[in-house]
Order: C-alpha cells, then structure tokens, then sequence
C-alpha cells in the first residue's frame, strides 16, 4: 500500500524557494501568477498492512521526523495498490 | 485557480533523501515497508486563466525549467476554486 504525504510550508511563512522560481519563470516570460508555493513529498510502501495502521503510523512518523511542525503543515493520502 | 506541480524521480534512479528517510524511520523503529520515495511539489496560483491555457503554460514552464526529464517525472493537477 503507498501512502503519500505532502508537507508543504504554513501559510504566511515564508518561501524562498517559491520566490525564486516564481523570479526565473517570469525572467522566462511566465508572468501571470500571483504566487508559487513549494512542498516536498514523501511516498511510503507499506509491506501488508491495513489502511487504518497504515495511516496512524504515518502520522507518527511526520510528528517524530519528517515534519518540522512549526513552520510546515502535512497531508497524508493513501492510494490502494 | 491553483495548479499542483508533482515532480518525482522516474523508476529506478536512485534516491539518496528516499534511502535517508527510511534509515532514519528505521532507526525510530518503523520498518515495515519496503521503499521510500521523494519528490518536489509546485503549486502555481494563477490569475485568471481559462484551464487548458493553464495546463499548457505550465507544461511548457516544466519542460523549459522546472523539471530535469532526463531523470524526473512530473504530473500536473488543477484544483478549481
């Protein structure tokens, strides 16, 4: 089973990384959007496990390592194989 | 109107953050699965643009800038206000 988890920057924090690609697509002549966002995604593959485990895990997981919860905030998908 | 940029490394490059990740949860004591992915996400907030020309424009920003497609996948989702 694949769990996807997409973390990605609280609103108002602030996001070089955005900045800087929104600057090079607009250099490149993108220029009508208002605001780029990034984020990092995480997929897991679960060997033989139920849904409900698969995803309390995953939130341990995020709270004890993947997340840094003061600054980013996380979505837990599961897609069935 | 947002459009989700989800890039990835394609089938069989390596992943050195993947492999990290999965020695660090190891050691936490999560071991049951048997691989991790990572990947970048993008979220582009688009002034008014009708949503064919956005998936165009944004398929065009990836090929030009946004992803390496000698060794990165990318898939692109629209969320509709």
């Amino acid at each position: 089973m694949k769990v996807v988890i997409n973390i990605s920057l609280k609103e108002g924090v602030l996001d070089p990384e955005g900045q800087a690609i929104k600057t090079s697509l607009s250099n490149l002549g993108f220029k009508n959007f208002s605001d780029v966002r990034t984020g990092k995604q995480i997929i897991l593959n679960f060997k033989k496990i139920d849904e409900n485990e698969a995803i309390l895990a995953t939130k341990k997981m995020c709270e004890d390592l993947l997340v840094n919860t003061v600054i980013e905030t996380y979505k837990i998908n599961v897609l069935k194989d």
